[in-house]
């Protein structure tokens, strides 16, 4: 089977999965019976293109590394911006991994509905859509009969979405736990060997950890959105990042974790949804964990998420020291998911 | 759509799960539009019935946990032992949970082939048939059409074989670490607070943690088993439990427990799998492992594994403090998993 892919936002996580179908091209096809061509690329910097031939995924990426225009490619079409590509390009699924916008999850959301009524299938990295809109898009996606899968959105590509979709039948998630933003746990834990916050949040920028502009995971924006993402995938809610108690780790203070630790304790970024009489409860900020609890082993940029359940009981999964590899890994899970559907269907 | 199931054991994960489908019925019927029928049940000492009919579950229940035999129950035709049973039943599922055996992996192996030679699926709970006789069985189930599946087998219904198959794609397994044996880790945390060896265990036993005879679990057999069907199943390996270097932890002492907590360290028993330049390498025995790891957060009963992998890095899936509900939701898993594929079949 053939599938033509497309890519809404070109950078480190979309140029990551790139790297990785183009090396594993024989592999995939082998193991999966499933080749991929590229035929649309929409990128901030180097242009929007589209191909009904399909372009070369690897000179693109040497394009994009040089930081040369995509149209100088052979067979580009100029597609003139994101819009216009989502438009006009032709494929069966596209990638969107363009930048968070956790005020309103826009122009992100609008892109995605636009290729579903065009019956493209999605795969998002972005978690903005599924903070803002997931209910809409899934709705929309199964009226077009297209798929919409978004497991890089929290976690990276650890099974969180998936597994509880495809392994974890007939089970309720009552309640959510988790340490979900690297950058405060990399500054958090850089802290408790007695560096200063500063020093460490530029080694997670120079890391490629934190963005040049870390406010969103500092303020806990970042694990806000992640917790109503999981909520309103995972818990059927309803919620928007304005919902979610905020606090981030900007004032924690040397002091304060000296504290924690004469106590057994460490301090994390937790995110948390809990069913309470009066409803659903989102909060982030940070707490006082056992240093031998699940959500204290977490260090350095490891996630982990402890799920609260009816039949299972609490269920963890923890990522450890998780890169942009790792995110990408999401992308081709949900490839794959995709097209093993698409299999089903024809078969 | 309406499954035939039948029961090989119907000791205590046999009977919690009888009771999940039972107390859940309506639930089962609405959410996956699946009816099902009881027409086998093979009891150790209760007797061994088949009816083309059906039984009522809820009246089987009663009966073994009355002490009575089920040959009185409405409909009832005698089968004479569990052999009997799987050559003359009719089910569409079997659910095998009778005890491990360690050694060869008898008789179960023997009841799941001949199971899955009369086109019946397969469920166990039952790690033998796995640890010595995976690729034959699965190889079998494919070319008789039927399933065959075991998340039950290790960590109870924390999804792992179901999770690597269905959510990682791609994913190559290179190493495996876990606390897979819970009386072992219930004994080693209990004595960490100061309680004696003997102590602990009688507690394990109390709590149904331990069978009478804990042997298996304390010498570090149970653990040797899970991570030959660990390896077998995810890294593709025809190992046996005689394969695995094993230490358990019979001889482990008070002092050796303090030595490491001076060091920020517990002592946990380990069970890995490493691929080295000689081949792959499966051991057991009881390890330090740091206050604040991932296997150091596993306390009590709970249970945890960590995965080393190619594309996905470091990924961990941690238990807590499971159950027997927690086995028998897995064999609820499993039950969905062959559903769903009969009915993707069936479209």
């Amino acid at each position: 089977m053939e599938l033509r892919i497309g890519f809404l936002g070109f950078g480190n996580v979309a140029r990551a999965f790139a790297r990785i179908i183009s090396e594993r091209e024989a592999r995939i096809a082998d193991q999966f019976d499933l080749r991929l061509k590229t035929n649309a690329i929409a990128t901030g910097a180097h242009g929007c293109i589209v191909s009904a031939e399909g372009f070369d995924l690897k000179q693109a990426l040497a394009a994009v590394e040089r930081g040369e225009a995509l149209n100088t490619l052979p067979g580009a079409v100029d597609a003139v911006d994101t819009t216009g590509l989502v438009a006009m390009c032709d494929a069966d699924v596209l990638f969107e991994t363009t930048p968070l916008n956790p005020i309103d999850g826009e122009p992100a959301t609008e892109w995605i509905r636009k290729a579903l009524l065009r019956r493209m299938s999605v795969v998002t990295a972005n978690k903005g859509p599924i903070a803002f809109a997931h209910k809409e898009l899934t709705t929309l996606a199964r009226e077009v009969k297209c798929s919409f899968r978004f497991e890089a959105t929290v976690m990276d590509g650890a099974p969180i979405f998936n597994m509880v979709e495809s392994c974890l039948p007939a089970v309720r998630v009552t309640g959510l736990a988790g340490v979900l933003n690297s950058t405060t746990n990399y500054i958090l834990t850089g802290m408790e060997r007695g560096r200063l916050f500063e020093e460490c949040l530029t080694e997670a920028r120079e890391l490629g950890v934190a963005e040049a502009n870390a406010d969103y995971d500092i303020d806990g924006w970042d694990a806000a959105v992640k917790i109503v993402a999981l909520a309103n995938v995972l818990m059927n809610a309803d919620a928007t990042p304005r919902s979610v108690e905020r606090r981030g780790i900007r004032y924690i203070t040397s002091k304060e974790l000296k504290h924690a630790s004469d106590t057994g304790a460490l301090i994390r970024l937790v995110a948390r949804a809990e069913m309470l009489p009066s409803g659903l409860k989102l909060a982030v900020g940070p707490e006082a964990v056992a240093i031998s609890s699940i959500l204290g082993s977490a260090r350095g940029t490891t996630n982990a998420l402890i799920l609260e359940t009816d039949l299972m009981g609490e269920l963890a999964v923890i990522e450890t020291n998780p890169g942009v590899e790792q995110t990408a890994y999401a992308l081709l899970s949900d490839l794959i998911a995709i097209h093993r559907e698409l299999q089903l269907k024809k078969a």
